[in-house]
């Protein structure tokens, strides 16, 4: 089987309730991708040959998310050169503006695409992605612009109050 | 001429000083580019026709760069599903926090791939360029690869008093 | 039909739970409205003709209700010269300092009347649309009056138990 | 003479630096103001006078700059219905956002359009002021217009090195 | 009858809940007050007035309560030179952040002896009130020592599961 | 000799130039003071002594500077009944606002009266000190109210350019 | 009996519901201690002597949580050369970041081994105090590196839905 | 040659600026360091390795400084069991406040003991240090109770106009 161009990875389980977003998203826009489990602090050897072999194993994109001091994005950003994408997950005290800060402030030479706090965040990741291989992919940019056609159709002209 | 695959905007001139920090590493990289000014208040015909005519004229990654409420990052991404990378300039009064709050937090359907604050998020802007066109271009990959190696390898051991 | 003098837009569906504070304010004080969604991202063009036809059309303020990187009221100022009242909606992760920011750090030349964070926001924005209106309506005058002047009246002396 | 339709004032002369930018733009425009120090704290009477007589007076639009714990506009839209616009001035310790929080978060009832911190919030104080002015007076409609048109026409296609 | 040493004055019925400590502990501690809603907005001649007959009317202290831009406690602290203590009521956006900047940070002339946000702090006002009563009053002294040492012996050596 | 009324503390050195317009303040009201060295971690005996003789030695007030983990208005508190006004000293990194919250986020028990950060809070807290003693003190009540007049007075009717 | 190496202690019982979970991982790494409450504010005395007697008492970490003005664990580093452990409780109003402010911006002099806010935090202050005295600790230092195996090994591969 | 006891490791040469706070303490206490530039995301090999080996070499403390989303005191605490105190070095944009987020908020099984942002943090770094060693080390304890003592004893009463 070949492998899929987007790798989804998270730091804990609990932040697989954001980022199924971005799985559910890759569904709908018929992406395929693998979802893992690659915490920076408890598995740092599984995100070492994860980013050492992102790249030969053919992944094209890399949707990270974490929470708190939520070092995988940059840590596998600094392994690879295939493009991260990060997600901060919304948290208890400081609902994900540390989240943000640890994935964002990257130093000079180590980008992580950073997305929006939470759910959001995460379904926008799936959309990157697609941005992203459908420079390659004429079929995927049609159902890309196709999606955001049905979007921008989607909304109502006034308000409802029910 | 062929259009080169990297749009360089800015909603300013003043934005320049930070956003020259790209141009400078895709000049390094050696990836075309163009660098236009493209405000989403004072311009936003120019925003608009730049938008619609991004894909067609093979454009493959936006840097959009701004400060404060800093529509332009965003609006370019509602405009066309060519990647945008968004550099949150830094500001006088609240250090680019709202650029950055501006720039990150889009809603589903319209992602911007963030950046750090300021210089470094500017240079990385330009590297996750490269990283996302160097899927389509292994002589690209081979030199951001030698990029990050040199980089790598020119930290010193140890700290220097001088 | 005449034109209403005050137009309620808004980025979501979901931000009708806030913006009709505005629209009951208006009805309390007997001023037409008309109330639509028009999204910045998802929904630019209609965004684009709404400004553009915004002043021929009558309308004599604009309410822009706007959560998150709030790109709304923003650029509708940058389309129309027509006053232009913004209201941030509270957000999950960041409380609405988000779109509070996104929408009152407007760079010179195009302000946003930025009201507070959430409902009180939105029908302050219907009181700020009366005050402008009032300026060319005596009747309007003294019906806003009255309603300061009722809701000054509503005070108790001494707060309550129950 | 007749009494000017907009009123500039501020808490201490420490803030005219700032909204000094708020006259300037109005003589750009040609519109006739007023500039007062009115402290909210240091002179409450002047407050209080200067609130009472502002619609008898003649004025349509108070632009009210303060810094720190800014109490001045909201003092100022509490005891008049004209429309008060509100200019966070910049703080030392805290950079402004004291004063934005203490302007913008205006109860139900007492809305004061508030803009950006500093200069650039002065500035489109006036440009608000001219927007209001305008619904009455078509040639200062076609001077804003200008004024708007003519900012469009001054933002160069690329940005310059020097 | 003599008119009681401290008024309690608060913004609106709401602010009730929070300034409620106040009133309790004041109970407590055998000490006479008023509790008024003196809204700086709705009702600023009921505050004008209040402030203006404080000293006379042999208030000693003043508690203030109030969210958002807090207005209240540092208007009368401009209209009496009788002590003002600023309680910050914790607000739904912002948790009371605006609250306190709007009180805490006072211009030189007017101070505004501020507390914690929300019950906590309104708690603290009304021992604060007392340690300055206390300064003329040793039986009142002797009072608030017990309530202090009373305070530091009902805390346990351990905690507790239960 | 009589012990004076206000006892100034702080934390060290580096607060004496922003407290010093505390004593400032005192001197131009003609109030006794002592100013002092007492830092809640470096001299924590010194802190524990001049808290447990504070009220004996006929100290009124107590004002007390510190910044970062600003401890010193809290333990202070907790040591004595003589009120203590905490002015918050602007640091480095966080502009006070970590002194801020350490000072003003005390818990049921034990307030602390306190004001804005940096040089203004100083002089505020001296302010604060006098309303507290003119209760006691008629002559310096007149002398506060004509203090407070001057500062009204000296607000000139409009700001000057030069 | 011997006197155990770690002492937890807190500023109320309220804390203990956070600080428990220290205790929980000192058990699971069968490290002996004591819980104590010591309130900074409420019981300095027993703080004093706490700390004083902390290095004679065989101490040989201090795990100190605290909310708010959260004194207690920069208090007793200024008080015993043991080192202190600080763990921020969330708080209601501020989330904690008040803590996070009050206990790690300490100067210099006196540093407070600041943890995460919250449960997290306190489950890591027992995990470093671990650290700490596996160091002279050959068979504590087997049984951390067990534990932290275990919790490496406990992460799944890929995300559940269940 | 024996190893030291101490690793100060920095994530670039700019660190050094700030971490050298932590060598001068160490000098001045007679602690034996080495100082190493290991950075998380250029040099994440040589991070991992120093990790790897540092309970082997006889390190019993790390000091780790790094700033922006920084990632290194974290990752190597969880590579190692040695204690990690980490530094939060200040930003241009963010002031530290992103460093500190970053290195604080660290998940559940991984503690960074945390100081203070900036130079004091550095210096406090290395007194955690020593207060680490000194628990096995009866001399550097005793040299340590006399640094302390130097420095309370340093204080002087009143604080000195020159």
């Amino acid at each position: 089987m070949e492998n899929p161009p987007v790798g989804i990875i998270m730091g804990s389980q609990s932040d697989w309730a954001t980022m199924r977003e971005a799985a559910t998203l890759l569904d709908e826009l018929g992406i395929a991708y693998e979802a893992k489990i690659v915490s920076a602090h408890r598995t740092p050897d599984r995100l070492w040959s994860y980013g050492k072999t992102a790249a030969d194993r053919g992944l094209q994109v890399i949707i990270a998310g974490a929470g708190g001091a939520a070092h995988l994005p940059g840590m596998m950003a600094s392994k690879t050169r295939v493009p991260v994408i990060g997600v901060p997950v919304q948290t208890k005290a400081l609902s994900g503006v540390d989240s943000l800060y640890s994935i964002v402030q990257m130093p000079r030479g180590f980008p992580v695409a950073t997305m929006a706090i939470g759910a959001a965040g995460a379904a926008n990741a799936a959309l990157m992605a697609a941005g992203i291989l459908a420079l390659q992919d004429p079929a995927l940019a049609t159902r890309l612009d196709a999606w955001r056609d049905a979007l921008s159709a989607s909304i109502p002209e006034e308000p409802s109050d029910d």
